[in-house]
């Protein structure tokens, strides 16, 4: 595909999230414009116009119909910052459109889904990108720069989790009739891990998922679902909207993957408890060394046994040079860069026309990780087969080391990886 | 039966736990004599004899035979310290000969083994208590104290942990050729988690296993095994004798256990990979709060969110009374208390002819969970029933709240429970 100096991008859900995004991110990069968008709501529209004509953009022409983003010719890509429904085939039509897509984090519904986006690319060539801020996470960019220094040996088990009390998040005061509470309605209706890529899309650059390595089975095991209630009675009263819902989604959901190469993964969703601290879990294990947020401590094999916090000095010695370079040239966008970073990561494979570093068969893979975990959970916890979304490509297909936004990189001189076109 | 003022002990097995219990404890007990002990290794029962005389005790009858002791009739009860192999047949041939019996931690290889514990103690009533010492950990009896109290809510959720890197442990370089190595074996043959009740014997009394609720599945998962195979490699190189070992247990071993009030367990086996803390990764999780030995945090619904280590402030306020008389009375054994206070709980039973606190089905079903998770792994991760082996009475089985030993007193003033039989 031609190369590109400025990208002309639909935006397409203007929520907490799509807006937070313009505010931090899109806004302030010179060559990205953002001529239209799109929410359910007319006070979302409003919200996000703002942010672009405050950050000195053209107001955007402003719909209720993703159709019509999709249709606008002179878009270069479109962004899906919208809820979970139908995101999958609103991304197919988009691809269909030969516009590159970009979808938030999240699940699909049916594995079908995740099948119709496989599909969608393996037609068009036009990539997809599941915008997973947290592979860009300074914590698990450093484990994985870590990891293909063969630091911690060889690999044999990886955690992660979603672990953040959203209680309130998930009963909001403001209710806006224009748009759905779609993460409430799963809550009530669907017992699964609902949001497992911020745990998993780390750990599947780490064990390499789809590039030399594969998901083989999942097994998923929910706990009563006692928290929200709880919540609800204790802190919203009978009067609140909320009062006597019965969920169905456990309070703690635990999920199991075995890999293809004999490594195993343990992901938490925990957010309907009261607890003290956000964390994604995130552990790496290996024969020579391990990685973890719950302490954060790095320990490599023959170190003195310690429990002290020591990450601040790792960080210093093996950041992935990407999040140093980010930092050399200024720190900007929310949650620590990583929203920037893979924000620019999808810009830059726009601009030069290549396939994005988070790809077709990852985006398909983490979001089919949902639906597997509901299935198993109601087989009562019942291992069910992970499907192969590359046709057996994973075999042979390369870790990406091409391109600033690559991830899977190795660099032992750090300083020769600074790129003067970070924007 | 009758009350006793005196026990008298056969001591099976003299190894390294066998001769620390001794030494740590039994031997400095004022109503405990040991007339017996017995073990394959000379060398070990020569040490057991010396730890007795050295602290005051007759040298006791030395045997190779434990049926020998079986047979002892001057006998009140019998510890088997042994290792893992017919530790159960043993048992129940003890309970047959009227002998309280007590058993070092571990799993039954076959579910049978269990089943002839439960037979031995439905025929004879005789009880049976595996010495799980963590149960009387300071920590895990806080947690089930302010359980009880109804602090933490509703609960749903535990997790628990044997985290050790026992890579030197498994591969010792003294090898006497009088006993086998049978950690080593079971890693060398099976795949499963093999050490359970260190984390799941808490969590049972948490959760009223046996006692209003029962576990319904267990599902288990292995990671490759690589761990000790690269330790032996790494450091003790080609000449030593455990040289190109194949090992088949996996170094990390998840298992989820789901039970029938709603609850999830989540217990892992990790010992075979460096890491640089021990940790039982005990956790409680409820509707009102949590607490995790991670963190050492202590967290109750409406506290300030906060990431510091707070549990000595509990302590002071929730030590279970058990262990608060226990400081009073002043500190012996090993292990933080735990070894005392486990071993007490058997020898005040014996004294009192009441049964154990940690009865027949707390042992069978604890013992039951290594061969279900070898099990469940054979078939990939399938979920395998865990047998009631209270045959349905944990319907209307109560917790045990009398007895000093028995953990589940609640207990409004501790004060008042300083018990002055305390040895």
């Amino acid at each position: 595909m031609e190369k590109k100096t400025v990208v002309r991008i639909g935006y397409v859900g203007c929520g907490a999230r799509g807006q937070g995004m313009l505010r931090e991110c899109f806004a302030h990069m010179h060559d990205v414009e953002i001529p239209v968008i799109c929410d359910l709501s007319e006070k979302r529209l409003l919200a996000a116009s703002a942010i672009l004509t405050d950050t000195g953009h053209d107001a955007p022409k402003m719909t209720r119909d993703w159709r019509e983003v999709v249709a606008d010719e002179t878009l270069d890509a479109i962004l899906f910052m919208n809820g979970w429904e139908n995101r999958a085939a609103m991304a197919a039509a988009s691809m269909r459109a030969g516009k590159y897509t970009g979808i938030e984090v999240g699940c699909a519904y049916d594995i079908r889904e995740c099948w119709d986006l496989i599909d969608a690319f393996e037609e068009t060539g036009v990539p997809v990108m599941m915008l997973e801020n947290c592979c860009y996470g300074r914590r698990e960019m450093m484990a994985l720069n870590m990891v293909k220094k063969g630091l911690f040996g060889e690999i044999v088990h990886c955690d992660g989790g979603y672990m953040h009390n959203c209680r309130s998040v998930f009963t909001p005061s403001d209710i806006d009739p224009d748009v759905p509470n779609f993460r409430l309605e799963s809550m009530e209706r669907r017992n699964f891990h609902f949001y497992p890529t911020h745990d998993f899309g780390p750990i599947s650059k780490v064990l390499s998922v789809n590039r030399g390595n594969r998901m083989l089975t999942l097994s998923s095991f929910a706990s009563k679902a006692r928290g929200l209630a709880e919540h609800i009675d204790t802190h919203l009263g009978a009067d609140s909207p909320y009062a006597g819902m019965d969920v169905k989604c456990g309070d703690i959901v635990d999920t199991i993957i075995t890999c293809a190469n004999g490594e195993t993964v343990h992901l938490r969703l925990d957010t309907t408890l009261p607890r003290p601290y956000y964390s994604r879990g995130f552990c790496v294990r290996g024969t020579k060394g391990m990685c973890t947020e719950d302490r954060r401590i790095i320990y490599l094999d023959g170190m003195a046994e310690t429990m002290t916090e020591n990450e601040p000095e790792f960080f210093e010695k093996y950041d992935h040079p990407l999040h140093r370079e980010y930092v050399a040239l200024g720190e900007r966008g929310s949650h620590g860069g990583m929203d920037w970073l893979v924000s620019r990561a999808f810009i830059e494979a726009v601009k030069r026309g290549e396939n994005t570093p988070i790809d077709a068969y990852d985006t398909a893979a983490w979001m089919a990780i949902g639906p597997l975990s509901e299935l198993s959970i109601a087989h009562g916890g019942a291992p069910v087969d992970v499907p192969d979304f590359t046709r057996g490509r994973w075999l042979h297909r390369e870790p990406v080391t091409a391109g600033k936004y690559c991830l899977d990189a190795v660099c032992e001189d750090p300083d020769t990886r600074i790129f003067d076109d970070l924007d």
